[in-house]
């Protein structure tokens, strides 16, 4: 399978995190989004040892809660020991609703108005990631205002092609994230950034992409940012301590993505900063990274129940669903590759091409094309669909006015609602 | 302009509706939806009139909710005298909460599951477009439990290819909605809804696809649909009443796209079915049409608040909103055309071409790109992107838990909040 947390029952019916999914189905409803809690703290605990074991305990790792953000996800990653990024206020809110501590905090995102600065500001988040010229003169505004001084890193664009689809392509020059160091914007933006009163430049962010399956995508960022660490040294005399090279590990969508061992590559970028820095005789920064879809991707499974089964000679077969774009946008977005099966059906040949599609009155409810089916599959069947714990819950809308499924996390054989099922007199809610 | 309801005044401020969208902006906050609701009533009359008149007064005009839905809408479809169609119980529950009349409503949908039929006929759904088979037996087998008869339609795909982009071509034989007439499916379904007791079959239904400008495509489906009504007199005796021949009339999002007058088109499709029913000796039919995107596209407006201007140089230029693909998916999803001016420096020359994109972590979060900006644009701005009444409130997200904007409707020079703006408190609302 995909993933180690699943397996299929002698009858054919599929385990998730060692659980009966038709018996989570029945109990929770369909759609159902599932998280496996305990491989969430795996995948936290070996990011946070990887790191720790290559720069010498002054690494950190920050998941990157746009991934899955709801206010349970904090709880984990504080018990984990992990920092968060961030990248809106309400995320920021989710996080203090949770009672995660602001300090451990960064402040991501292109776009922070003055009142997100403000609101960022007054929670105490630990430190803003700054992507733009007028984004740090607000920010130098608002802590003026306060008589605070705030701890801010600057997002650069080292210009290296990720060799990954364009939507999520962000290290390039070409980029609405960031300070290009290529055209002088991050040298100007460094500059003004150290002659601020109230803002303290901890060091550089940069993020090169996302489904990076190329190890030496990171190691190209470090040369970048270090020989450019060198030189705002050298002009300016400012050391910067911290390193944030971002996100961007690949996971396992679909059998034929390669399998990334994240322990021997964050070794491997660890030695390889030790190695340059002394080289270039700079002092070894503390280095951070950004895992969000790499902690909770295969961390997620989501459970539809089949409305019909339409054949349409000499054309395609259609498997509809109870749920579709709504909860899982990326292959309507992106194209998406995933795994479906028939998650009560798997110890049949699975010799019908099916397209699965959603809900929605939209040709393009799709979520994924050429699946492998059971013949017998019919009105009632459950679907699974693996490799959802990222991107999907977070990017789910109303569209049809459709409920958000609930979030349901399952820990050491037990289950528990992270995030209640949407009614339809929540749906209605805001409607005057 | 783009459409009539927009003007600029003297000193480059763009009004809509003739309101100022700059003390719209101030008062309600961005981003912000406007919809006007003089035009909206305006295009429900046009439609229903020419509907009257092109039918003899045996026509009906259903409003697509999905374009825009939300509880207000259905408030002035009654109003207007119009019917609507509804894709799921959310919108039957918003329906309900206007008390809009159940038996003016049309139930679409290619899921419907057991619950969501038996919610349908409690809340009295007047009739369902039944999409498939399992659909057909399950509300036969509710319809029985309640000892109720429920009228029914029979989606069908005539196998017309209306020459628009493939995620909302709905009418080809190849496709997840309806009953293929080529493939014979059709005519299995219609007997077989024939023999149900509890069901009564009104007629049939087709949609070929959206944004046509091609008024020959309705031509088309008209061939199709009577040859087909024909074929099942002739065979079964049976003689359907009423014709549904969808949406799909194109609206314009650029100056380049064409103008439709509506009026003309169904005159022109009112005389062709009355001449092909004569010709064919078929009792002239009762027809509906169901505009939802050509009811509010540009009916609506969407104000942004600009945060930055990232000019790099040898590449792009770009404007950051405080907006993008939670409230606008479109071009992120289909690279959909839409016209954005800086709606308060209409008077100076728009030399600085830019991609105005949003505020999601994303590289794909863009609202468009080409766009023609002055040069002074600047933090603090504002951003009107024009014919967002369709299909931007209707697929809001909360991707990156950022809070849905309210909607705001003007009407006869007043303004007031249909949907309020989503709080921080609500977005965290449902975490346990």
């Amino acid at each position: 399978m995909i993933c180690e947390n699943l397996s299929v029952r002698e009858d054919g019916q599929l385990l998730f995190a060692g659980q009966d999914t038709a018996a989570l189905a029945a109990a929770y409803g369909t759609p159902l989004y599932l998280m496996d809690e305990d491989r969430i703290r795996e995948r936290c605990r070996t990011y946070r040892e990887a790191v720790e074991t290559a720069f010498d305990g002054r690494g950190r790792v920050l998941y990157a809660s746009k991934a899955a953000c709801f206010k349970r996800m904090y709880g984990i990653m504080q018990e984990e020991g992990l920092y968060v990024d961030v990248v809106s206020p309400g995320e920021i809110a989710t996080a203090r609703s949770a009672g995660f501590p602001m300090e451990r905090v960064y402040y991501h995102s292109s776009h922070k108005s003055d009142e997100d600065i403000a609101y960022a500001m007054e929670a105490g988040v630990g430190c803003f990631i700054v992507d733009n010229t007028e984004e740090l003169l607000a920010a130098e505004c608002e802590a003026a205002r306060r008589g605070i001084t705030q701890a801010i890193v600057l997002r650069l664009t080292p210009g290296i092609d990720p060799h990954t689809y364009e939507a999520v392509a962000t290290g390039k020059v070409d980029s609405k994230f960031g300070f290009a160091i290529e055209t002088g914007a991050a040298e100007a933006v460094t500059r003004l950034a150290l002659e601020q009163p109230h803002l303290k430049l901890e060091g550089f962010h940069c993020h090169v992409g996302s489904q990076v399956f190329d190890s030496d995508v990171f190691l190209q960022s470090v040369d970048c940012m270090l020989a450019y660490m060198v030189h705002v040294r050298d002009t300016y005399g400012y050391t910067a301590a911290f390193l944030d090279l971002g996100g961007g590990y690949g996971v396992r969508y679909v059998e034929s993505d390669p399998t990334i061992d994240i322990a021997e590559n964050i070794a491997q970028v660890g030695a390889y900063v030790k190695a340059q820095a002394a080289a270039l005789g700079y002092p070894m920064p503390e280095v951070a990274f950004e895992p969000g879809r790499s902690i909770v991707a295969d961390a997620g499974l989501t459970l539809y129940t089949v409305s019909s089964l339409k054949q349409i000679e000499g054309y395609k077969n259609y498997v509809a669903i109870d749920g579709g774009m709504t909860d899982n946008p990326r292959f309507a977005l992106y194209g998406a590759p995933y795994t479906v099966v028939a998650a009560s059906k798997l110890n049949e040949p699975a010799t019908l091409t099916c397209s699965v599609v959603g809900r929605c009155c939209e040709s393009g409810d799709i979520i994924q094309e050429n699946v492998p089916m059971p013949p017998s599959i019919a009105r009632g069947d459950l679907v699974a669909v693996m490799t959802t714990g990222a991107y999907n819950y977070s990017m789910a809308s109303n569209y049809n006015r459709v409920p958000r499924p609930p979030v349901v996390m399952l820990r050491g054989g037990e289950s528990y609602v992270a995030v209640r099922r949407e009614t339809l007199a929540d749906i209605v809610a805001l409607d005057n």
